[in-house]
C-alpha cells in the first residue's frame, strides 16, 4: 500500500514526530480504517525516501499509544480497538475541521444549468416499505430469462480477447450491435438506416442530452407535447431552450399549433407520454411536412415502442421523413431491464460524423461487453420472444388495470390513450383520490409535473407493469375505499 | 417478429398490394435481410387485423417472383439469392432515394457547442498495421490480472439478486464502491471526504463533463496549464468557457500568471499532462490561496497518480484545501483497462445533491454491475497489487524509454518532468525526427495540439505504457535512423 504522509508542513519538528502525526490524526479523523494494514517500515522508509530507523521510532510510539497494533509474523495494523482516551481526543480536532469545512465557505455560484436543477425533487423519492406503488413504469424484472443473459455475459467475459475492455474502435460503439440494432429496427419499426447512422448511447437519457447539445443554444425555440416527458423538458430548460407548448388531440401532436420559430420538435409518437395517443400516420406525414416547410428538425423518442396490444405497429417517422432530419431514439433499458445502460440514436447521415465527436466528449464510449452480449441477445432471437412473452403479460396487467379502475370508480374514472405501453393517463371525478392513496399507502404518480402550464385536477400517470395483477386490484381497491 | 408495414398511403390499392409493395420495397432497399423469416400469413393477418386470405395472396406473389422462398416444415423467408432482375431493379430506387435523402436536403444547423468539434481529426486516428505506436499512453492490457476480473464480475452476475439490473438507489453510483474510493482516496491520496461526496461517473471524461456543465456558463473565464490536457480544454470550449493559459514552472502552476478573473483553474497537479511536472506541495498551498482569494474554484484532475517511480506520493490538494471548494477527478481506467467506465468525482459537500441531479439528467446512472464487481476488486487489495506490479513494469520502461533517447540523441534531446505516469514530454533539436517517424513507421504523437498559442518545435509526446522495452528501444532507434 502506497501511503501519502504530508511531511513538508511545520518546518523543525523532528521527521519521526511527523509521520506519527500524520498517522495519529488519519486515525482519529477516519482516513485511516481500523484493522488496515500498515506498510511495513522497510516499504515506507524505501518509499519517503528516509533511513528506516526514523520510520521504526514513528511506528513504536504509535503503537505504545495503541494506534497500532502488530499481528506476529503477519504484519502492524492499525488498532482494532481504540483506547477511550483517544476517542475523547477526537471531538475538538472534528468540530475545528467542521469549522474550517467547505461547507462553511461562501457559497459556489452555479451555472444557469445547475440552476435549473436546484429543487431536489427532481429525483423521485423511495417507495416507503409496505406501499403499493403505482407509480413505476419499470420493466418486471421477475420475467426477464436472466439465465441467457449470464451466459451471453459470461461468453464475452471469458473469451481470451481484450478488445472489449479497452478504447472501442469508434465511440459510435460495437459494430456488430449497430448492425443488430439496423436490422431490428428495419423490420420492427420501418426505421431506414446504415450502421453508419446508430450511435450507441448510455440508454435514452444520454441520447437526448446528446442531440440537444448538437441542436440547441440557449434561447432556441424547442416545441414540445403537453403534457409531456419530464426527462427531455428538463435536458432542453437546463441548457436553456426556450420552450413551447404543442396541443394534441386523438391523433397526436397537432401541426398548427406549434410556434413556427420552433427549431426542433420533441414527440413520442409510438405511445405518448404520459398520454399514451398513438400518433396516426396521416399526423405522422402532416407533422413532417410542417417541419420541411418550417426547416425544424424533429426528435422521435420511441422510448416503448415494442408494447402494442392491439393493432399493428405503426411505421416510425424516421422511415416516412424523406429530407427531413429526425433523431431517432431508443433503448434497450425498458425492453430488457433499467440496469441495461444501452440505448441508440439514429442520426441523419450528414450528422453521423460530429455525433460520433459529441458522444466521445461527453465520455469516449459505452461499455463494450454489455454491448456484445446484447449484439448476441438480438442476432439470436431471444429479445423479439422476451418481448412477445412481455407484451402478453403487460397487456393482461393493462385489461386487469382497466377493469379495476371501471369496477371500483365506475363513471368517476376515466382511463385513456391506446393499449400501448407500461403506462396510463388516468382522469378521475373525485377529489379524494390522492388522500386516499395516501391513507392506504399506494404511491401515485401526479400528472401535474409533465404539464406545460395549467393541469387537470386529479389526473395521475398509472404504472402498470411492475405490479402483479393482484397487487393492481388491490391497489385500485385502496384508492376507493375509505378509511 | 412484428412487422411495421404502412398500408395507409396510396388510398384506392388494394390491401393485398400493399402488402406485396411493402415487403418488395423492404427487401430491395435491405430492410428486410435476406434469410430472414418473415411472420406466418396467419401471425400478420392478426397483427393488421385484416383477412388471412389478403396476406396468403400477396405471400404468393411474392414467392412466385422470387422474393419470398419457403423452407417445408420451418416457414417462409426472405430468398436468400435474389434474381439478377431483381437487383437491376434496385438501382433506380436507391438513385431516387439518394436524392430525397436528408443529405441532400440544406444543412442543419448545429449548435455553437457542435461547431466547435467541426473537426474531424479530434478522433486519434488509427495505428497504421506494422507501424510502432509512441502515441499511446494506455494501460497494458497483457498484464492485467483478468481470472481475478473475471471471477468478480461472474460472482455478481450469478447473484440471485435483480438489484444490481435495476435502476440504483441513487445516480451517484453503487453504495458499496463509493465507501471503497473514499478509503482508497483517503489512505493513498490523503483525500479527505465521506462517501456522500463520491459521485461515479463513466470515467474522468464525464467527471469533467458534469463539472463544467455545473461550474461555467458561456463567457466564464477557465485557467489551463499551458501546455495542457485537450480532452479537458475541448469540453471547456465547448460548452463556451473563455480559456487562458497559466504558465508553469519545475514547480507546477505559477498562481502569479493566472487570470484574476478565472472562475475555475483546472490542473494535473501528481503528474502534469502533458510535461511530467509534479506540482510541489508548498506550489499546492499557494494555488489554493490564491483560489480562496479569487473565489475560484478548483479541478484537481488525478487522472494517473497511482504511477510514481521515485519519491512519496504527494498529498492531493483535496485534502489539503480548506474552505476552498475542490472537485477532484480520478478515473479506473488508466490503473486497470480503458474498457472499464468508471471514474469518480469528489464534490464539495455542499454541491453533492446538485451534482447527482446533474448526473441523474445526464444519464440516470453508470452501469452497477461492474460498479459491484470493482467494489471488490478494491476491498480484497487487488487493486493495489496490480498498481504495486505495474509501477514496477512502467518504470522500467520508462528508464528504458529514457536511456534510447539518450543513446541515440544525445545531447540532441531532453526528456523532462518528472519519474511518473505512462507518458513524458520529449523535446529534440533535431528538425528531422517527425519525417523519420513517418519514414521508418513510427507514430508519433507532437505535443503541438496540448498548447494554447506557439508550441516548441520538435516536441513529442512519449507514451511508454502500452510498448514492450525491446518495441521501445526499436522505436527510438528508429527515430535517428535515416532511410
Amino acid at each position: 500500500m502506497a501511503v501519502a504522509l504530508n511531511l513538508k508542513s511545520a518546518p523543525g519538528t523532528a521527521l519521526h514526530r511527523k509521520i506519527y502525526q500524520e498517522w495519529r490524526e488519519g486515525i482519529l479523523s477516519g482516513r485511516f480504517r481500523r484493522g488496515e494494514r500498515v506498510p511495513s517500515t522497510r516499504d515506507l522508509a524505501a518509499t519517503l525516501g528516509i533511513a528506516r530507523s526514523t520510520v521504526t521510532t514513528a511506528y513504536e510510539q504509535l503503537t505504545a499509544e495503541g494506534y497500532f497494533e502488530s499481528a506476529r509474523g503477519s504484519g502492524t495494523f492499525v488498532c482494532r480497538e481504540l483506547p477511550e482516551t483517544l476517542l475523547h481526543a477526537r471531538r475538538p480536532a472534528t468540530a475545528s475541521r467542521a469549522a474550517e469545512s467547505p461547507v462553511a465557505a461562501e457559497p459556489i455560484r452555479l451555472s444557469r444549468y445547475a440552476s435549473e436543477l436546484s429543487d431536489p425533487r427532481l429525483l423521485q423519492p423511495p417507495v416507503p416499505a409496505g406501499w403499493l406503488r403505482l407509480s413505476h413504469w419499470r420493466p418486471d424484472l421477475d420475467h426477464f430469462p436472466w439465465a441467457i443473459w449470464h451466459r451471453l455475459m459470461k461468453r464475452h467475459l471469458g473469451s481470451s480477447a481484450t478488445h472489449l475492455f479497452d478504447y472501442a474502435d469508434s465511440p459510435a460503439g460495437h459494430e456488430p450491435l449497430r448492425r443488430e440494432i439496423t436490422a431490428y429496427l428495419a423490420r420492427s419499426r420501418a426505421v431506414n438506416c446504415s450502421p453508419d447512422q446508430v450511435v450507441v448511447v448510455n440508454g435514452s437519457q444520454q441520447g437526448l442530452d446528446l442531440c440537444t447539445r448538437i441542436l440547441i443554444d440557449r434561447g432556441d425555440e424547442v416545441a414540445l407535447e403537453n403534457p409531456g416527458y419530464q426527462g427531455a423538458r428538463q435536458i432542453f430548460q437546463a441548457f436553456g431552450a426556450r420552450l413551447t407548448a404543442a396541443a394534441m388531440d386523438s391523433d397526436g401532436v397537432i401541426p398548427a399549433s406549434l410556434s413556427p420559430k420552433a427549431r426542433l420538435v420533441y414527440v413520442t409518437p409510438s405511445h405518448q407520454f404520459p398520454t399514451g395517443v398513438s400518433m396516426s400516420v396521416a399526423r405522422r406525414l402532416e407533422l413532417i411536412e410542417w417541419a420541411r416547410r418550417h426547416g425544424a428538425v424533429i426528435i422521435e423518442d420511441d422510448y416503448d415502442s415494442e408494447y402494442r396490444y392491439s393493432g399493428a405497429p405503426l411505421p416510425a417517422m424516421q422511415g416516412l421523413a424523406k429530407g427531413v432530419p429526425v433523431f431517432y431514439i431508443g433503448t434497450f433499458s425498458k425492453v430488457m431491464f433499467p440496469g441495461m445502460r444501452i440505448g441508440y440514436v439514429i442520426v441523419p447521415p450528414a450528422l453521423a460524423g460530429v455525433f460520433q465527436r459529441v458522444k466521445w466528449l461527453a465520455d469516449r464510449q459505452t461499455p463494450l461487453l454489455e454491448q456484445a452480449a446484447l449484439a448476441d441477445f438480438l442476432r439470436e432471437g431471444h429479445l423479439e420472444r422476451h418481448t412477445r412473452k412481455m407484451r402478453r403479460v403487460y397487456g393482461r396487467r393493462r385489461e386487469v388495470m382497466v377493469a379495476s379502475v371501471s369496477k371500483y370508480f365506475g363513471s368517476k374514472a376515466q382511463v385513456l390513450g391506446d393499449e400501448a405501453g407500461m403506462h396510463a393517463l388516468v382522469r378521475f371525478e373525485d377529489d379524494g383520490v390522492a388522500a386516499r392513496a395516501v391513507a392506504n399507502r399506494v404511491q401515485l404518480a401526479s400528472s401535474e409535473g409533465y404539464y406545460q402550464g395549467e393541469a387537470p385536477k386529479n389526473e395521475f400517470v398509472f404504472g402498470f407493469s411492475c405490479v402483479t395483477e393482484s397487487q393492481l386490484r388491490e391497489a385500485i381497491r385502496r384508492l376507493a375505499t375509505h378509511t
